[in-house]
C-alpha cells in the first residue's frame, strides 16, 4: 500500500501569482490554488514527505499531518526548502530528530540556510533536529525501496524518486526536471504512476514544458501520468480537456491510492 | 496618514500548531489563526513590510498588497525572514530591486541564506534583487522617520522600529524582545501606539511574557497598546476579558489606521 497526497502543485511563485490578474490566478476553481510543489507518502509502515516549501506549515495543517517519519529533498531551491523549520512538530518521539535524505549538495545547502539547526550548539529545546542521510543510490523506508533519479534542472543537482514496493515501479515523482538521463529512463521503465513537474506552456531552459511532458509519458507509457508543480498557465478545467486520458493535472490535496 | 495592517501575529509555529488539540488550535474563531507576525505599513508616500516570514505569499495575497517600496527586518530567525524569495514581486518597475533595511548582523544571514539573490552571477531574471541598506541609526521612508530600537532577544540582534510622522512619536513594534535596553526606553516615551510581542504566559528567556507586556505599557502609557507574536497561550475572545480596556490583543488582518 501506498499513498500520496499533494500537499502543492505550484511553481516557485504558486498560484495565485502576487499582483497577477490573469484568468487563472483570479480563477474561484480550488484546483487553482496552488501551494508550493511537495507530496506526502504513506505506506503501511512509513510516512514520508517530498520537499518543504515555504508553505509547508499550512500544508501541513490542511491534510491534517499526523506523522512524518523522514523528509526526501528532490533539490534546495526556495521554493522546495524554506519551510524545513516546520519540522519541529515531527520529530520522533523518543529521540526529536527526523531523518533528512538529500543529495551531498542539498545537504550542504540545508545546512548552511539552517545552520542553528544542524549545530547542536544552536539548537534549543524544541527546535528542528535534522539527522542527514546522504543519498547516493537506493534505500529503503519501511518496505518501500526508493531510487533517487538524478535529472537536469540547471545548475542544481536535482533527484526524483521512484518508489517500489514487492517488485513493482509504483510511483516516481519528478518535480523539477529538464531531461532525465538514459540511467534515468531506463531506472523508470515499467513506472506504473508517473508525476511530472511541468511548470509552463513555452519551452523552459530548466523545466520541462507541457509538450515535453507529454512526449515523455508517452514514451514511458505509465498506466496514468499527472502534471505537477504548474504556473498560472494553466486553468485546471480548461487544460484537462487538452489532455490524452491517461494524463491529468495534480491539484492541491489530491490523493492516490497505489 | 499611517495605516498598520497585521500580515501575521503567531509566533515561530505559528496558530494552530501542527499535532496540538488544545482548544484554541482548535477554536474556529478566525482571530485564533495566526500566521507568522508581520506587518504591512502604508503611508501617504510609500509602503513597506516589517518581516517575511514563511508565510508571506499567502499572507501579501490575503491583504492584497500591491506594492512594497521597501522591507525592514527586526532580525533574521526563521520565522522572520524564509518567505524573503516571494519579495520577487515586488521589485522597483524601474529596476526591479527592493530595498532591505536591516542590521549588519541580519544582512550577513540574509545574504548565508538567500545567497542566490545577492549574487548577480546566480540571480536570474525574475528573481528577488535586494537592495542592502546597513541601519544604523534613523533613517527616512518618505515622510515618515524611522527609528531602530535595538531589543534583547537571546543572543540575536534584534531591531524594534519607531515610526515618527510631524514630530509625532505615532508606532512603535516591538515584535521579538525580552527587554528594551534603557535608551530604547527613552526613544519610546510619548509613543501613541505601542505594538508588542508577547508570545507566552510564562516567563521566558528570549520573549517578554504576557505580564511584562502588561507591565512595559503601564511604564510608557500609550494611548493604546497592541499584543502580537502570540502563541496558543491566548484564546483570542478570553483572553481579550483579562485585558485592561487600553491593551488589545491583534489578530490577523487587524488594520490601524493611525
Amino acid at each position: 500500500m501506498l499513498a500520496i497526497t499533494f500537499l502543492g502543485t505550484g511553481t516557485s511563485m504558486g498560484v495565485p501569482v502576487i499582483r497577477c490578474s490573469c484568468e487563472v490566478c483570479q480563477s474561484k476553481d480550488p484546483r487553482d490554488q496552488r501551494l508550493r510543489s511537495s507530496i506526502y507518502v504513506q505506506t503501511a509502515d512509513c510516512s514520508w514527505v517530498v520537499d518543504t516549501g515555504a508553505e509547508f506549515r499550512i500544508q501541513a495543517l490542511r491534510a491534517n499531518i499526523q506523522r512524518v517519519d523522514a523528509v526526501l529533498y528532490t533539490h534546495s531551491h526556495a521554493d522546495h526548502v524554506m519551510g524545513f523549520d516546520d519540522l519541529r512538530r515531527f520529530g520522533s518521539v523518543n529521540s526529536g530528530r527526523i531523518p533528512i535524505y538529500a543529495s551531498k549538495d542539498t545537504l550542504q545547502n540545508l545546512h548552511r540556510i539552517f545552520s542553528y539547526a544542524f549545530n547542536s550548539e544552536t539548537r534549543f529545546a524544541g527546535y528542528v533536529h535534522p539527522e542527514p542521510h546522504l543519498v547516493d543510490g537506493a534505500f529503503s523506508l519501511g518496505n518501500t525501496e526508493i531510487h533517487p533519479i538524478p535529472v537536469e534542472h540547471g545548475r542544481a543537482h536535482v533527484f526524483g524518486f521512484l518508489f517500489r514496493q514487492n517488485g513493482r515501479s509504483l510511483v516516481a515523482y519528478l518535480s523539477d526536471c529538464k531531461t532525465v538521463y538514459p540511467e534515468g529512463l531506463e531506472c523508470l521503465e515499467g513506472v506504473e504512476t508517473l508525476i511530472l513537474g511541468t511548470p509552463c506552456r513555452r519551452p523552459h531552459p530548466t523545466h520541462m514544458s507541457f509538450a515535453e511532458g507529454v512526449a515523455l509519458a508517452e514514451r514511458l507509457s505509465p498506466r496514468r501520468t499527472f502534471f505537477t508543480h504548474l504556473s498560472h498557465d494553466f486553468g485546471h478545467a480548461a487544460t484537462e480537456k487538452e489532455l490524452p486520458g491517461n494524463i491529468s493535472l495534480a491539484y492541491d490535496g489530491l490523493r492516490l491510492d497505489l
